[in-house]
């Protein structure tokens, strides 16, 4: 069974090695020539009078913000120019008002890394609280448009949360596939509250993977993981928006946490197609962090120049990393992502799990919560500006990817003192408790229950800060 | 030490009891005449060009959807004509982008509860996942123009959250007073993230609000507890922007948790406000649910007449009910809400935690998240149509208040079939199984890894549907 391209447009589909235009994917959305991973691509753009005029087209999305219609108050489907049409869009879209996150500014993290101009997009304030609702309106409204009844990925976390709840919303069933052994419910809550099935394999990620790609060609099943390429072009509306809110002059840095690298080649993507329509008139460098448990992708550019990637093997229970969302040993789209690099002139960059805990922290004392993999972004920033890759005058902007609430036990345990207990944490120097020592001041503290010991408490609070 | 109106416009304050309109607010906002309440009034409204213009008035605030200005792109201060007026406002107002929250449809429980114009207005997706956040920009930022340094509430759910985060964006230091014992350090993590001083003291809920009275009479600390007026305020907005998204077509009813109360009465004081100034032509009703195992208004209203409220002694550990965000036995704005109800002729009703736990899961199948507290709303409306009291022909808006990820551990247990595991749970009818069944069909199974398994997974989850 395969899937039509679902375009009335001039979006082709493309494979990213081979370079083969197949009119329609495989159900596993591999090139069925070289297995390698599909793009879209948009051969027409130039013959499109309104895609040949920037001030209209962005006239055209800043109006669609007084619109009542769903679609034009969807962040994702207000820029539907620059995305694959889909044939009889209105009564296929299924969107949860995606997108329309806010850009803040970071005064404190500013001034501790020294970039004076420095914005964190936050892409946690999206309905299931991660950046993946921007790719899954599009892809799962793709799926329904398809007549499909079924989706399905391989994931615990962000991404199962986001399937579960568009299939839900576009009445549509939804399967996750996870592996045996103790994992976390938490992260499970928000599929099995919309209604996924979810399915414990005995075996590990990959098994699921193997199994599910099995799955989709006997089955009418729709694949939702990160390779479809859909996917990837609902994601490309986060830097469209955010084009948008800096009123089209491009920052000089755009700072992405890498995981599976679907994020950072969507939004690079976005980037250069933007240039191309002359949105923007110059390329923002777009530069990638790890964190240093789960870095193969830092390893292919850094040691192997970018030619090849050799997967890190992570076990369910390894404490290799606590930035749970980028806990990723085989990155699907590290080609798209390296593309980007190579575009725009951006670095890669890993750090460590204290620095990752305490950029997390640097950003909640400036009132913005975020998980820990999108913490990875400003420790990463600080590790550019001392190798003087970024300089102080440049402008920079953090890609947050979820909401501090996807991941409540990190932040206790960091302000309890508790996180670092065990030092079996991959790349956590000895001066762990150093860095801590500022925000342990504030561990919660049991007191007798007068007015006294309060103030004295307050005062104290008062002198350390 | 006295707080300043901070307005320069018609606003006044007013206690809610004796009437008593004095020219500043103690610094625990209660009357300094009889103890009770202050609220603000506008004698001065009708007076105003601008205010007595409905059309005008929209057409800003629509048009401000357009602007790249902090304040118009807040939920809360596009609407500012109708709050209370800040000296130089600019220079202090505390934004995280709050409000510009989503009204979603929801299908499957309209057609579950028999009443097909069913929306939801979602103020779980509010910067920091709850409504709170309206109120605390407003109140924040009124302690910012006031010149505190300090700002302190008594709680360890939602509110501390907002506060702390408002706090460090507005660069104040924040404390939370919580009882010692037992606590729920989920609930906390926010307030940690964001730098909140947390103080837990050896005494129960009522030691720490005394404590916290006492200390903001000695200490220039700002209270932020639900009884300062300028929240409520802030939470009015929630109502106009409702109003704004039905094309100022009231619906014929809204449906809000009722815990504290101080979100029914902002709800409610908004839409008699609104229909004082011609913003829409008639009030729709307003009804308050609450958990049968901490319902102290529920039976003020059935069975003492709203005359006087008896309050409900909550411990610590008692499974009295499990939506903790409205486990309140002393609901400080219980006279305001009764006025609400009795301004818009709504009901007050209570439901079981199956109820709870069951609306939960169908407001989830609609592929929308909320916290426990949210779905009494839905349960409330199933009561409210079996009694008569909502017709099927009616438009009904439910107010969700806080987002999914605000309590995993519920919907886990939930869908585990391990929630109401010991049945001490107040409220829970035998027929807890029975109602839970459905969801449990989709419970996590553990399969071997082979395709065949999962296929038969599949189909039977397709055959149960």
């Amino acid at each position: 069974m395969s899937i039509a391209q679902n375009t009335e447009s001039t979006a082709k589909l493309r494979c990213i090695a081979c370079g083969a235009t197949p009119d329609s994917a495989s159900q596993d959305f591999r090139c069925t020539a070289c297995g390698d991973l599909l793009e879209f691509f948009f051969p027409g753009w130039t013959l499109d009078p309104l895609l040949s005029d920037p001030a209209s087209l962005k006239a055209l999305w800043l109006n669609r913000r007084t619109s009542s219609n769903a679609l034009d108050q969807s962040g994702v489907w207000r820029f539907r120019e620059l995305l694959p049409r889909i044939p009889n869009l209105e009564e296929h879209v299924i969107t949860l008002r995606e997108g329309n996150t806010p850009l803040y500014r970071l005064p404190r993290c500013a001034r501790a890394t020294g970039v004076e101009n420095l914005h964190a997009k936050h892409q946690g304030m999206n309905p299931t609280a991660s950046f993946k609702d921007t790719g899954m309106t599009f892809a799962a409204s793709s799926a329904h448009q398809s007549g499909f009844r079924w989706v399905a990925c391989a994931s615990t976390g962000n991404t199962s949360a986001s399937m579960a709840a568009y299939a839900a919303r576009g009445n549509m069933h939804s399967l996750v596939l996870i592996p045996d052994g103790k994992i976390s419910w938490g992260k499970l809550s928000q599929s099995l509250d919309y209604g996924a099935l979810t399915c414990q394999l005995r075996t590990d990620f990959d098994g699921c993977v193997q199994i599910l790609n099995d799955l989709v060609r006997q089955k009418p099943v729709y694949l939702l993981n990160s390779v479809n390429p859909y996917r990837i072009e609902g994601q490309k509306t986060a830097a469209i928006e955010l084009m948008e809110q800096l009123a089209w002059e491009p920052p000089d840095h755009i700072i992405v946490p890498g995981g599976n690298l679907g994020n950072s080649s969507a939004i690079g993507k976005a980037l250069v197609e933007m240039r191309e329509l002359k949105l923007i008139s110059r390329l923002p460098r777009l530069s990638i962090i790890q964190a240093h448990g789960a870095n193969p992708f830092y390893r292919s550019v850094r040691e192997l120049g970018g030619k090849k990637l050799e997967p890190k093997k992570l076990e369910p229970m390894t404490a290799d990393t606590l930035a749970t969302a980028i806990r990723i040993g085989n990155p699907a789209s590290w080609k798209k992502a390296l593309r980007v690099l190579q575009a725009t002139g951006g670095e890669v960059e890993e750090v460590s799990e204290i620095e990752i805990a305490t950029a997390k922290a640097e950003i909640g004392a400036d009132g913005i919560g975020c998980e820990p993999a999108s913490a990875v972004t400003l420790a990463g920033l600080k590790k550019l500006r001392r190798s003087g890759f970024v300089k102080p005058a440049e402008a920079v902007v953090l890609i947050l990817t979820g909401h501090a609430l996807k991941d409540p036990d990190f932040t206790i345990k960091f302000h309890r003192g508790e996180l670092f207990a065990d030092r079996a944490v991959a790349g956590t120097p000895d001066a762990t408790e150093a860095a801590q020592a500022k925000y342990l001041q504030r561990a919660p503290v049991v007191l007798d229950a007068n007015l006294g010991a309060v103030i004295a408490a307050l005062d104290a609070a008062e002198r350390n800060s």
